[in-house]
Protein backbone atom coordinates (compact mmCIF):
# COMPACT_ATOMS: atom_id res chain seq x y z
CA UNK A 1 0.00 0.00 0.00
CA UNK A 2 1.28 3.69 -0.87
CA UNK A 3 1.44 5.53 2.02
CA UNK A 4 -0.86 8.64 2.52
CA UNK A 5 0.68 12.27 2.60
CA UNK A 6 0.51 14.62 5.76
CA UNK A 7 0.58 17.99 4.54
CA UNK A 8 1.02 20.75 7.03
CA UNK A 9 -0.64 23.52 5.14
CA UNK A 10 -0.05 27.24 6.51
CA UNK A 11 -2.90 29.00 6.29
CA UNK A 12 -1.91 32.66 6.32
CA UNK A 13 -2.57 35.38 8.70
CA UNK A 14 -6.38 35.37 9.05
CA UNK A 15 -8.26 36.43 5.68
CA UNK A 16 -9.68 33.07 3.75
CA UNK A 17 -8.30 34.88 0.36
CA UNK A 18 -4.90 35.56 1.43
CA UNK A 19 -4.54 31.28 1.80
CA UNK A 20 -2.44 30.70 -1.18
CA UNK A 21 -3.90 29.01 -4.08
CA UNK A 22 -2.13 26.05 -3.57
CA UNK A 23 -3.41 25.68 0.26
CA UNK A 24 -6.64 26.89 -0.78
CA UNK A 25 -6.52 23.60 -3.32
CA UNK A 26 -5.57 21.36 -0.18
CA UNK A 27 -8.72 22.01 2.01
CA UNK A 28 -11.25 21.87 -0.16
CA UNK A 29 -10.21 18.65 -1.43
CA UNK A 30 -9.03 17.39 1.57
CA UNK A 31 -10.90 14.43 3.41
CA UNK A 32 -9.42 14.55 6.66
CA UNK A 33 -8.33 17.78 7.86
CA UNK A 34 -6.89 18.18 11.51
CA UNK A 35 -6.31 21.36 13.59
CA UNK A 36 -5.07 21.96 17.29
CA UNK A 37 -7.54 23.84 19.31
CA UNK A 38 -8.40 24.73 23.06
CA UNK A 39 -10.21 21.94 24.86
CA UNK A 40 -14.30 23.26 24.59
CA UNK A 41 -12.99 26.40 22.10
CA UNK A 42 -13.93 26.20 18.09
CA UNK A 43 -10.33 26.36 16.71
CA UNK A 44 -8.24 29.26 15.37
CA UNK A 45 -7.08 27.90 12.41
CA UNK A 46 -10.63 25.70 11.65
CA UNK A 47 -11.96 29.05 11.82
CA UNK A 48 -10.35 30.43 9.25
CA UNK A 49 -11.23 27.30 6.76
CA UNK A 50 -14.93 27.89 7.60
CA UNK A 51 -17.21 27.02 4.73
CA UNK A 52 -14.61 25.51 2.27
CA UNK A 53 -14.52 21.97 3.55
CA UNK A 54 -15.55 18.45 1.80
CA UNK A 55 -19.19 17.69 2.94
CA UNK A 56 -17.92 14.36 3.54
CA UNK A 57 -14.51 15.84 5.38
CA UNK A 58 -13.77 13.85 8.50
CA UNK A 59 -12.31 16.16 11.06
CA UNK A 60 -9.85 15.73 13.91
CA UNK A 61 -9.69 18.19 16.64
CA UNK A 62 -6.18 17.86 18.10
CA UNK A 63 -7.01 19.12 21.55
CA UNK A 64 -4.46 20.65 23.81
CA UNK A 65 -4.32 19.17 27.37
CA UNK A 66 -5.20 21.48 30.43
CA UNK A 67 -1.71 22.60 31.65
CA UNK A 68 -2.57 26.25 32.77
CA UNK A 69 -2.02 24.66 36.60
CA UNK A 70 1.54 23.45 35.99
CA UNK A 71 4.19 25.91 35.84
CA UNK A 72 6.46 26.26 32.78
CA UNK A 73 9.69 25.01 33.99
CA UNK A 74 8.02 21.74 35.72
CA UNK A 75 9.31 19.21 34.03
CA UNK A 76 5.36 17.87 34.39
CA UNK A 77 4.70 20.43 31.86
CA UNK A 78 6.88 19.71 28.60
CA UNK A 79 5.96 15.61 29.56
CA UNK A 80 2.23 16.55 29.63
CA UNK A 81 2.62 18.40 25.76
CA UNK A 82 5.26 16.04 24.88
CA UNK A 83 2.89 12.51 25.59
CA UNK A 84 0.06 14.97 23.94
CA UNK A 85 2.02 15.33 20.59
CA UNK A 86 3.15 11.39 20.78
CA UNK A 87 -0.32 9.73 20.75
CA UNK A 88 -1.53 12.72 17.69
CA UNK A 89 1.83 11.93 15.92
CA UNK A 90 0.52 7.85 15.86
CA UNK A 91 -3.11 9.08 14.92
CA UNK A 92 -2.43 10.43 12.36
CA UNK A 93 1.03 7.90 11.40
CA UNK A 94 -1.78 5.21 11.00
CA UNK A 95 -4.12 7.09 8.54
CA UNK A 96 -1.17 7.66 6.58
CA UNK A 97 0.14 4.25 6.51
CA UNK A 98 -3.65 3.44 6.04
CA UNK A 99 -2.94 5.13 2.62
CA UNK A 100 -5.05 8.30 3.54
CA UNK A 101 -3.47 11.97 3.04
CA UNK A 102 -4.34 14.20 5.77
CA UNK A 103 -4.37 17.85 5.74
CA UNK A 104 -3.42 19.76 8.99
CA UNK A 105 -4.07 23.43 9.42
CA UNK A 106 -1.49 25.84 10.34
CA UNK A 107 -2.05 29.55 12.00
CA UNK A 108 0.56 31.55 9.66
CA UNK A 109 3.30 29.86 8.14
CA UNK A 110 3.93 26.54 9.60
CA UNK A 111 7.70 26.50 10.58
CA UNK A 112 7.54 29.92 11.86
CA UNK A 113 7.03 29.79 15.34
CA UNK A 114 4.18 26.78 14.49
CA UNK A 115 2.49 24.41 17.16
CA UNK A 116 2.93 21.58 13.60
CA UNK A 117 6.67 22.00 14.29
CA UNK A 118 6.23 19.64 17.13
CA UNK A 119 4.32 16.96 15.17
CA UNK A 120 6.89 17.06 11.52
CA UNK A 121 9.94 16.29 13.78
CA UNK A 122 8.14 13.06 15.24
CA UNK A 123 6.57 12.16 11.75
CA UNK A 124 9.43 13.07 9.56
CA UNK A 125 11.29 9.81 9.58
CA UNK A 126 8.15 7.28 9.16
CA UNK A 127 5.55 9.41 6.22
CA UNK A 128 5.65 11.19 3.53
CA UNK A 129 5.22 14.68 4.81
CA UNK A 130 4.82 18.19 2.76
CA UNK A 131 4.85 21.72 3.97
CA UNK A 132 2.95 25.03 1.87
CA UNK A 133 4.55 27.50 3.55
CA UNK A 134 2.12 30.84 4.01
CA UNK A 135 1.58 34.45 4.64
CA UNK A 136 3.20 35.09 8.15
CA UNK A 137 1.21 37.38 10.87
CA UNK A 138 3.51 39.98 10.66
CA UNK A 139 3.31 40.31 6.94
CA UNK A 140 -0.10 41.05 7.35
CA UNK A 141 0.48 43.49 10.37
CA UNK A 142 2.82 45.58 8.96
CA UNK A 143 0.62 45.87 5.98
CA UNK A 144 -1.95 47.17 8.32
CA UNK A 145 0.37 49.84 9.48
CA UNK A 146 0.54 50.92 5.72
CA UNK A 147 4.24 51.30 6.47
CA UNK A 148 6.73 49.52 4.65
CA UNK A 149 8.84 47.71 7.13
CA UNK A 150 12.58 47.44 6.06
CA UNK A 151 14.55 49.76 3.47
CA UNK A 152 18.05 49.41 1.90
CA UNK A 153 20.02 47.67 4.49
CA UNK A 154 17.60 47.57 7.48
CA UNK A 155 18.17 44.63 10.22
CA UNK A 156 14.67 43.09 11.24
CA UNK A 157 14.99 41.33 14.32
CA UNK A 158 11.83 39.17 15.43
CA UNK A 159 11.30 38.91 19.02
CA UNK A 160 8.61 37.27 21.69
CA UNK A 161 6.89 39.12 24.43
CA UNK A 162 7.77 36.24 26.32
CA UNK A 163 11.58 37.11 26.48
CA UNK A 164 12.91 39.11 30.06
CA UNK A 165 12.26 42.61 29.93
CA UNK A 166 16.07 43.49 30.03
CA UNK A 167 16.45 41.14 26.82
CA UNK A 168 14.30 43.26 25.23
CA UNK A 169 15.30 46.41 25.75
CA UNK A 170 18.69 45.52 24.50
CA UNK A 171 17.33 43.53 21.34
CA UNK A 172 15.64 46.33 20.65
CA UNK A 173 18.22 49.07 21.16
CA UNK A 174 20.06 47.35 18.91
CA UNK A 175 17.58 46.41 15.54
CA UNK A 176 16.70 48.91 12.60
CA UNK A 177 13.10 47.39 12.19
CA UNK A 178 11.29 45.47 15.14
CA UNK A 179 8.47 43.02 15.33
CA UNK A 180 7.63 41.18 18.44
CA UNK A 181 5.09 38.23 18.41
CA UNK A 182 3.03 36.68 21.13
CA UNK A 183 2.26 40.26 22.48
CA UNK A 184 -1.17 39.21 24.45
CA UNK A 185 -0.36 39.69 28.39
CA UNK A 186 2.68 40.81 27.58
CA UNK A 187 2.00 44.38 25.95
CA UNK A 188 2.81 46.02 29.42
CA UNK A 189 6.18 44.64 29.75
CA UNK A 190 6.73 45.26 25.75
CA UNK A 191 5.70 48.33 25.95
CA UNK A 192 8.19 48.84 28.95
CA UNK A 193 11.13 47.88 27.13
CA UNK A 194 10.16 50.06 23.63
CA UNK A 195 10.70 52.62 26.31
CA UNK A 196 13.98 51.76 28.03
CA UNK A 197 15.22 51.74 24.06
CA UNK A 198 13.82 54.78 23.29
CA UNK A 199 11.27 53.48 20.60
CA UNK A 200 8.01 53.53 22.23
CA UNK A 201 7.06 56.68 20.11
CA UNK A 202 7.63 54.98 16.83
CA UNK A 203 6.19 51.88 17.64
CA UNK A 204 2.20 50.28 16.60
CA UNK A 205 -0.25 47.73 17.51
CA UNK A 206 -1.98 45.43 15.34
CA UNK A 207 -4.38 43.59 16.68
CA UNK A 208 -5.95 40.54 14.45
CA UNK A 209 -4.19 41.35 11.03
CA UNK A 210 -6.37 40.60 8.34
CA UNK A 211 -8.95 39.56 9.98
CA UNK A 212 -12.36 41.29 10.05
CA UNK A 213 -11.50 42.40 13.97
CA UNK A 214 -8.46 44.59 12.17
CA UNK A 215 -6.85 47.60 14.17
CA UNK A 216 -3.71 48.90 13.71
CA UNK A 217 -2.59 52.02 15.61
CA UNK A 218 0.16 53.82 16.94
CA UNK A 219 0.96 51.86 20.52
CA UNK A 220 1.10 55.34 22.43
CA UNK A 221 -2.59 55.94 21.03
CA UNK A 222 -3.57 52.64 22.09
CA UNK A 223 -4.13 53.15 25.88
CA UNK A 224 -4.22 50.32 28.40
CA UNK A 225 -6.58 47.68 27.02
CA UNK A 226 -5.92 43.76 26.82
CA UNK A 227 -5.00 42.84 24.01
CA UNK A 228 -5.96 39.60 21.65
CA UNK A 229 -3.83 36.41 21.44
CA UNK A 230 -3.51 37.75 17.63
CA UNK A 231 -1.75 40.89 18.49
CA UNK A 232 1.72 41.99 16.66
CA UNK A 233 4.25 45.02 18.09
CA UNK A 234 5.76 46.52 15.31
CA UNK A 235 8.44 49.70 15.21
CA UNK A 236 9.30 50.23 11.21
CA UNK A 237 13.29 50.23 10.05
CA UNK A 238 14.44 53.94 7.92
CA UNK A 239 16.69 52.64 6.10
CA UNK A 240 18.26 54.09 3.00
CA UNK A 241 15.50 55.09 0.24
CA UNK A 242 16.39 56.74 -2.86
CA UNK B 1 -14.69 60.85 -11.77
CA UNK B 2 -14.08 57.87 -8.97
CA UNK B 3 -9.99 57.40 -9.44
CA UNK B 4 -8.83 54.11 -9.81
CA UNK B 5 -6.66 52.08 -7.50
CA UNK B 6 -2.98 51.32 -7.59
CA UNK B 7 -3.01 47.50 -6.06
CA UNK B 8 0.83 46.46 -4.78
CA UNK B 9 0.20 42.92 -5.20
CA UNK B 10 2.75 40.41 -3.60
CA UNK B 11 3.42 37.36 -5.72
CA UNK B 12 4.83 35.40 -3.05
CA UNK B 13 8.26 33.48 -3.38
CA UNK B 14 8.00 32.25 -6.97
CA UNK B 15 5.59 29.33 -7.30
CA UNK B 16 2.40 30.51 -9.31
CA UNK B 17 0.28 28.28 -6.82
CA UNK B 18 1.82 30.65 -3.86
CA UNK B 19 0.01 33.53 -4.44
CA UNK B 20 -2.74 34.24 -2.82
CA UNK B 21 -6.11 33.62 -3.83
CA UNK B 22 -6.71 37.43 -3.56
CA UNK B 23 -3.44 38.05 -5.68
CA UNK B 24 -4.72 35.40 -8.47
CA UNK B 25 -7.92 36.95 -8.58
CA UNK B 26 -6.60 40.73 -9.47
CA UNK B 27 -3.78 39.52 -11.79
CA UNK B 28 -6.43 37.75 -13.99
CA UNK B 29 -8.56 40.85 -13.92
CA UNK B 30 -6.12 43.03 -14.55
CA UNK B 31 -6.80 45.29 -17.43
CA UNK B 32 -3.42 47.53 -16.79
CA UNK B 33 -0.19 45.40 -15.28
CA UNK B 34 2.95 47.48 -14.22
CA UNK B 35 6.28 45.38 -13.03
CA UNK B 36 9.82 46.55 -12.57
CA UNK B 37 12.33 45.05 -15.06
CA UNK B 38 16.24 45.58 -15.78
CA UNK B 39 16.64 47.04 -19.34
CA UNK B 40 16.96 44.45 -22.25
CA UNK B 41 15.43 41.41 -19.66
CA UNK B 42 12.04 39.72 -18.80
CA UNK B 43 11.63 40.47 -15.55
CA UNK B 44 11.48 38.51 -12.54
CA UNK B 45 8.10 39.45 -10.96
CA UNK B 46 6.53 39.42 -14.90
CA UNK B 47 7.78 35.91 -15.26
CA UNK B 48 5.63 34.75 -12.12
CA UNK B 49 2.20 35.81 -13.73
CA UNK B 50 3.47 33.93 -17.48
CA UNK B 51 0.16 32.87 -18.84
CA UNK B 52 -2.38 34.11 -16.17
CA UNK B 53 -2.72 37.54 -18.09
CA UNK B 54 -5.91 39.14 -19.85
CA UNK B 55 -5.51 38.68 -23.42
CA UNK B 56 -6.15 42.88 -23.51
CA UNK B 57 -4.04 43.42 -20.54
CA UNK B 58 -1.86 46.36 -21.07
CA UNK B 59 1.77 45.81 -20.29
CA UNK B 60 4.01 48.81 -18.55
CA UNK B 61 7.10 47.46 -17.95
CA UNK B 62 8.70 49.84 -15.35
CA UNK B 63 12.93 49.62 -16.77
CA UNK B 64 15.47 50.56 -14.41
CA UNK B 65 17.86 53.18 -15.46
CA UNK B 66 21.41 51.63 -16.01
CA UNK B 67 22.93 52.64 -13.05
CA UNK B 68 26.11 50.36 -12.95
CA UNK B 69 28.59 52.89 -14.04
CA UNK B 70 27.45 55.01 -10.69
CA UNK B 71 28.67 54.36 -7.52
CA UNK B 72 26.51 53.67 -4.80
CA UNK B 73 27.73 56.04 -3.00
CA UNK B 74 27.91 58.89 -5.60
CA UNK B 75 24.64 61.47 -5.46
CA UNK B 76 24.01 61.04 -9.03
CA UNK B 77 22.98 57.46 -8.10
CA UNK B 78 20.01 58.44 -5.86
CA UNK B 79 19.10 61.21 -8.12
CA UNK B 80 19.03 58.63 -11.17
CA UNK B 81 17.01 56.40 -9.39
CA UNK B 82 14.45 59.30 -7.71
CA UNK B 83 14.00 60.58 -11.12
CA UNK B 84 13.01 57.42 -12.39
CA UNK B 85 10.46 56.81 -9.79
CA UNK B 86 9.02 60.37 -10.21
CA UNK B 87 8.72 59.66 -13.56
CA UNK B 88 6.77 56.51 -12.90
CA UNK B 89 4.89 57.62 -10.67
CA UNK B 90 3.10 60.31 -12.32
CA UNK B 91 2.30 58.05 -15.29
CA UNK B 92 0.82 55.60 -12.20
CA UNK B 93 -1.28 58.30 -11.14
CA UNK B 94 -2.62 59.79 -14.42
CA UNK B 95 -3.97 56.04 -14.92
CA UNK B 96 -5.62 56.33 -11.68
CA UNK B 97 -6.95 59.64 -11.86
CA UNK B 98 -8.71 58.46 -15.37
CA UNK B 99 -10.35 55.89 -13.56
CA UNK B 100 -8.26 53.01 -14.35
CA UNK B 101 -7.43 50.33 -11.62
CA UNK B 102 -3.19 49.39 -11.93
CA UNK B 103 -1.94 45.91 -10.72
CA UNK B 104 1.85 46.60 -9.94
CA UNK B 105 3.54 43.21 -9.80
CA UNK B 106 5.72 42.54 -6.82
CA UNK B 107 8.36 39.58 -6.01
CA UNK B 108 7.66 38.36 -2.00
CA UNK B 109 5.63 40.65 -0.04
CA UNK B 110 5.42 44.15 -1.40
CA UNK B 111 6.63 46.14 2.35
CA UNK B 112 9.67 43.52 2.86
CA UNK B 113 12.94 45.30 1.32
CA UNK B 114 10.37 45.62 -1.69
CA UNK B 115 11.49 48.25 -4.43
CA UNK B 116 7.50 49.10 -4.79
CA UNK B 117 7.97 50.55 -1.26
CA UNK B 118 9.36 53.43 -3.50
CA UNK B 119 6.62 54.15 -5.48
CA UNK B 120 4.16 53.94 -2.42
CA UNK B 121 5.34 56.63 -0.07
CA UNK B 122 5.17 58.94 -3.48
CA UNK B 123 1.42 57.76 -4.42
CA UNK B 124 0.02 57.05 -1.16
CA UNK B 125 -0.72 60.49 -0.68
CA UNK B 126 -2.39 61.33 -3.58
CA UNK B 127 -4.42 58.15 -5.16
CA UNK B 128 -6.29 55.23 -3.70
CA UNK B 129 -3.35 52.46 -2.85
CA UNK B 130 -4.15 49.16 -1.78
CA UNK B 131 -1.23 46.35 -0.70
CA UNK B 132 -1.55 42.67 -0.94
CA UNK B 133 1.04 41.08 1.47
CA UNK B 134 2.59 37.56 -0.06
CA UNK B 135 4.82 34.68 1.22
CA UNK B 136 8.26 36.03 1.54
CA UNK B 137 11.28 34.45 -0.21
CA UNK B 138 12.30 33.17 3.06
CA UNK B 139 9.46 31.59 4.36
CA UNK B 140 9.87 29.19 1.30
CA UNK B 141 13.37 29.22 1.94
CA UNK B 142 12.98 27.35 5.35
CA UNK B 143 10.25 25.36 3.90
CA UNK B 144 12.01 24.55 1.50
CA UNK B 145 15.19 22.77 3.66
CA UNK B 146 12.56 21.07 5.72
CA UNK B 147 13.89 22.00 9.20
CA UNK B 148 11.62 24.96 10.99
CA UNK B 149 13.37 27.97 11.54
CA UNK B 150 12.26 29.34 14.55
CA UNK B 151 11.10 27.09 18.28
CA UNK B 152 9.29 28.78 21.63
CA UNK B 153 11.63 32.06 22.29
CA UNK B 154 14.22 31.99 19.70
CA UNK B 155 15.10 35.51 18.13
CA UNK B 156 14.95 35.67 14.50
CA UNK B 157 17.36 37.83 12.97
CA UNK B 158 16.68 38.82 9.41
CA UNK B 159 20.12 40.42 7.91
CA UNK B 160 21.61 41.81 4.40
CA UNK B 161 24.10 40.42 2.45
CA UNK B 162 25.02 43.84 1.61
CA UNK B 163 25.99 44.66 5.26
CA UNK B 164 29.59 44.80 6.09
CA UNK B 165 31.73 41.78 7.46
CA UNK B 166 31.82 43.06 10.95
CA UNK B 167 28.57 44.03 11.55
CA UNK B 168 27.48 40.63 9.87
CA UNK B 169 29.78 38.90 12.53
CA UNK B 170 28.36 40.58 15.45
CA UNK B 171 24.61 40.21 14.91
CA UNK B 172 25.04 36.36 13.62
CA UNK B 173 26.82 36.14 17.01
CA UNK B 174 23.94 37.39 19.20
CA UNK B 175 20.98 35.73 17.08
CA UNK B 176 18.96 32.62 17.49
CA UNK B 177 18.07 32.01 13.96
CA UNK B 178 19.35 34.16 11.12
CA UNK B 179 18.24 34.98 7.74
CA UNK B 180 20.76 36.33 5.27
CA UNK B 181 18.70 38.24 2.71
CA UNK B 182 20.55 39.70 -0.71
CA UNK B 183 23.41 37.22 -0.87
CA UNK B 184 24.17 36.98 -4.37
CA UNK B 185 28.04 38.15 -5.18
CA UNK B 186 28.29 38.67 -1.30
CA UNK B 187 28.40 34.93 -0.22
CA UNK B 188 32.24 34.83 0.61
CA UNK B 189 31.94 37.55 2.76
CA UNK B 190 28.27 35.86 4.63
CA UNK B 191 30.58 32.56 4.73
CA UNK B 192 33.27 34.27 6.46
CA UNK B 193 31.26 35.98 9.08
CA UNK B 194 29.12 32.80 9.79
CA UNK B 195 32.75 31.10 10.13
CA UNK B 196 33.96 33.97 12.53
CA UNK B 197 30.13 33.90 14.55
CA UNK B 198 30.72 30.02 14.87
CA UNK B 199 27.75 29.05 12.78
CA UNK B 200 28.96 27.79 9.47
CA UNK B 201 28.30 24.56 10.09
CA UNK B 202 24.71 24.99 11.22
CA UNK B 203 23.96 26.57 7.80
CA UNK B 204 22.23 26.24 4.77
CA UNK B 205 22.15 28.05 1.22
CA UNK B 206 18.76 27.97 -0.62
CA UNK B 207 18.70 29.01 -3.74
CA UNK B 208 15.53 30.20 -6.36
CA UNK B 209 13.17 28.81 -2.93
CA UNK B 210 9.61 27.06 -4.43
CA UNK B 211 11.03 27.78 -8.10
CA UNK B 212 11.73 24.78 -10.31
CA UNK B 213 16.16 25.44 -9.99
CA UNK B 214 15.28 25.32 -6.02
CA UNK B 215 18.06 23.95 -4.49
CA UNK B 216 18.54 23.76 -0.56
CA UNK B 217 22.02 22.44 0.83
CA UNK B 218 23.65 23.10 4.12
CA UNK B 219 26.57 26.13 2.96
CA UNK B 220 29.56 23.31 4.12
CA UNK B 221 28.22 21.61 0.70
CA UNK B 222 27.84 24.56 -1.64
CA UNK B 223 31.01 24.90 -2.94
CA UNK B 224 32.18 28.14 -4.67
CA UNK B 225 29.74 28.07 -7.15
CA UNK B 226 28.47 31.62 -8.42
CA UNK B 227 24.77 31.77 -6.40
CA UNK B 228 21.94 33.33 -7.98
CA UNK B 229 19.96 36.61 -7.21
CA UNK B 230 17.20 34.48 -5.80
CA UNK B 231 19.50 33.32 -2.67
CA UNK B 232 19.44 32.79 0.80
CA UNK B 233 21.25 31.81 3.89
CA UNK B 234 19.39 29.99 6.99
CA UNK B 235 20.91 29.21 9.79
CA UNK B 236 17.46 27.10 11.80
CA UNK B 237 17.22 28.36 15.75
CA UNK B 238 17.61 25.44 18.08
CA UNK B 239 14.69 26.56 21.38
CA UNK B 240 12.49 25.17 23.57
CA UNK B 241 10.56 22.22 22.30
CA UNK B 242 8.46 19.79 24.55
C1 LIG C 1 2.59 30.74 17.90
S1 LIG C 1 2.85 32.17 16.93
C2 LIG C 1 2.43 31.56 15.32
C3 LIG C 1 2.92 32.44 14.20
C4 LIG C 1 2.44 31.99 12.82
N1 LIG C 1 2.95 30.67 12.49
C5 LIG C 1 2.84 33.00 11.75
O1 LIG C 1 3.45 32.60 10.74
O2 LIG C 1 2.51 34.19 11.90
C6 LIG C 1 1.43 33.13 17.37
C7 LIG C 1 1.68 34.64 17.34
O3 LIG C 1 1.65 35.08 15.99
C8 LIG C 1 1.17 36.42 15.94
N2 LIG C 1 0.12 36.47 14.90
C9 LIG C 1 -0.15 35.49 14.01
N3 LIG C 1 -1.11 35.86 13.15
C10 LIG C 1 -1.47 37.13 13.51
C11 LIG C 1 -2.41 38.07 12.98
N4 LIG C 1 -3.19 37.79 11.94
N5 LIG C 1 -2.50 39.29 13.59
C12 LIG C 1 -1.72 39.59 14.63
N6 LIG C 1 -0.82 38.73 15.17
C13 LIG C 1 -0.68 37.52 14.61
C14 LIG C 1 0.72 36.81 17.34
O4 LIG C 1 1.73 37.58 17.91
C15 LIG C 1 0.62 35.47 18.02
O5 LIG C 1 0.89 35.59 19.40
C1 LIG D 1 14.95 43.09 -2.80
S1 LIG D 1 14.70 41.65 -1.80
C2 LIG D 1 12.96 41.40 -1.99
C3 LIG D 1 12.37 40.49 -0.95
C4 LIG D 1 10.92 40.14 -1.22
N1 LIG D 1 10.08 41.35 -1.16
C5 LIG D 1 10.41 39.10 -0.22
O1 LIG D 1 9.38 39.33 0.43
O2 LIG D 1 11.04 38.05 -0.13
C6 LIG D 1 15.43 40.40 -2.84
C7 LIG D 1 16.07 39.25 -2.06
O3 LIG D 1 15.05 38.39 -1.58
C8 LIG D 1 15.54 37.06 -1.51
N2 LIG D 1 14.55 36.19 -2.18
C9 LIG D 1 13.31 36.55 -2.56
N3 LIG D 1 12.65 35.51 -3.09
C10 LIG D 1 13.47 34.45 -3.02
C11 LIG D 1 13.35 33.06 -3.39
N4 LIG D 1 12.22 32.59 -3.93
N5 LIG D 1 14.40 32.24 -3.18
C12 LIG D 1 15.55 32.72 -2.62
N6 LIG D 1 15.71 34.01 -2.27
C13 LIG D 1 14.69 34.87 -2.45
C14 LIG D 1 16.93 37.04 -2.14
O4 LIG D 1 17.87 37.05 -1.07
C15 LIG D 1 16.97 38.36 -2.87
O5 LIG D 1 18.28 38.89 -2.91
Amino acid sequence: MTPGTIHGVGLGPGSPDLMSVRADRLVRGARHVAYFRKAGRAGRARGIVEGMLRPDVIEIAMEYPVTTEIPLDDPAYNQTLSSFYSEITSRLADLAHAGEDVVVLCEGDPFFYGSFMHLYTRLRDSVPIKIVPAITGMSAAWTATGIPVTWGDDVLSVLLGTMSEDELTRRMADADAIVVMKVGRNLPKVRAALGRAGKLDRAWLVECASMAAERAVPLAEAGDRTVPYFSIVIVHGQGRRP
